[in-house]
């Protein structure tokens, strides 16, 4: 008698029975879902430094991964660097864009909505009148920043308008960005 | 008659006579300190995407580079992904990093400030009941980040306290992240 090779139920790429298992593993131990992640940065000249990401905490205990990655990060010219990978705030819209749209790529999932194709672009307006210090009414930081989504899915414009507020409605770093994070700097000699 | 080269003044590798007269030129028109960093995602599958960094506008007008770059972002196992990269809450760990150590190696340059090794590590608190709604007196995005710098400088120990401040007091990602930035987020059909 054959027997029926039970496959993961895979949409838009995600395991949704592994995503209802951790859900239904939280709901019975809600100390797993807490998560502390990590990086290492260091300097190297001017404004080029790279931070390495490796372990972190989750699921009740230290997680590690073949290899560590390293991110790197400097300025274009203009901004007195040597233009050797994206810039700080260019990475921060990497973050947005990037967990905005697994944000909702997983949700979708979770509701049964296939998803075929998504695209996003940002804008972010800084002054650096804030960071040069030259007016104390500009802040330092992105005046606002403009994110507009383009989803390819086989769904209802009023489905696809909910499939898009699915990212804002649950990503960390939407949240993190609109709604603020406390963030402690101290430091001592190397 | 031998004629003296004028080499550029650097101090932690950056042009500081470079970084006053841009400062002069903003004083002088201020317009032209308004900045706009952009960048283009693709979401590829589940907890994979990447965003594509290029041109932005700046300095009175629109600035290109040599070449884009790519940032790749994808979900470790126990989040669902493939470990392709470092996932959206490390991105964002990164900017955070990349500019506090970017904003105090340019401000103690301009003071006149010689650093010679800048690390830090992060580390952030993120609940995952917030982003799965299991909880809705859970945040969805960081509780809480620790920035630990470790500086070496030729500094009293009072002046390396002030300089590791240089970074929070002046970092654009900082500011966005602690102060909170409004983000809009639209969408269409692709």
């Amino acid at each position: 008698m054959a027997t029926a090779q039970k496959l993961p139920k895979l949409i838009n790429g995600v395991a949704v029975d592994s995503l209802f298992a951790t859900i239904d593993a939280i709901k019975a131990t809600p100390s797993i879902a807490k998560f502390k992640f990590r990086i290492k940065n260091q300097w190297e000249d001017a404004g080029q430094n790279s931070s390495t990401v490796d372990k972190f905490s989750g699921a009740g205990g230290e997680q590690s991964r073949p290899k560590p990655f390293v991110l790197a990060a400097d300025e274009p010219p203009i901004l007195l660097g040597k233009d050797a990978a994206a810039n700080p705030v260019e990475h921060l819209l990497h973050a947005l864009a990037s967990c905005l749209t697994t944000s909702m790529v997983y949700h979708a999932a979770a509701r049964g909505i296939q998803i075929e194709e998504v695209e996003s672009t940002l804008e972010g307006d800084l002054d650096l009148q804030g960071f040069l210090e030259l007016d104390k009414n500009v802040r330092r930081g992105y005046q606002g920043i403009r994110v507009n989504f383009k989803v390819k899915a086989d769904v209802s414009d009023e489905k696809l308008q909910e499939v898009i507020q699915l990212g804002p409605g649950h990503s960390p770093v939407f949240d993190s960005l609109v709604n603020g994070v406390p963030v402690t700097v101290t430091g001592e000699r190397l």
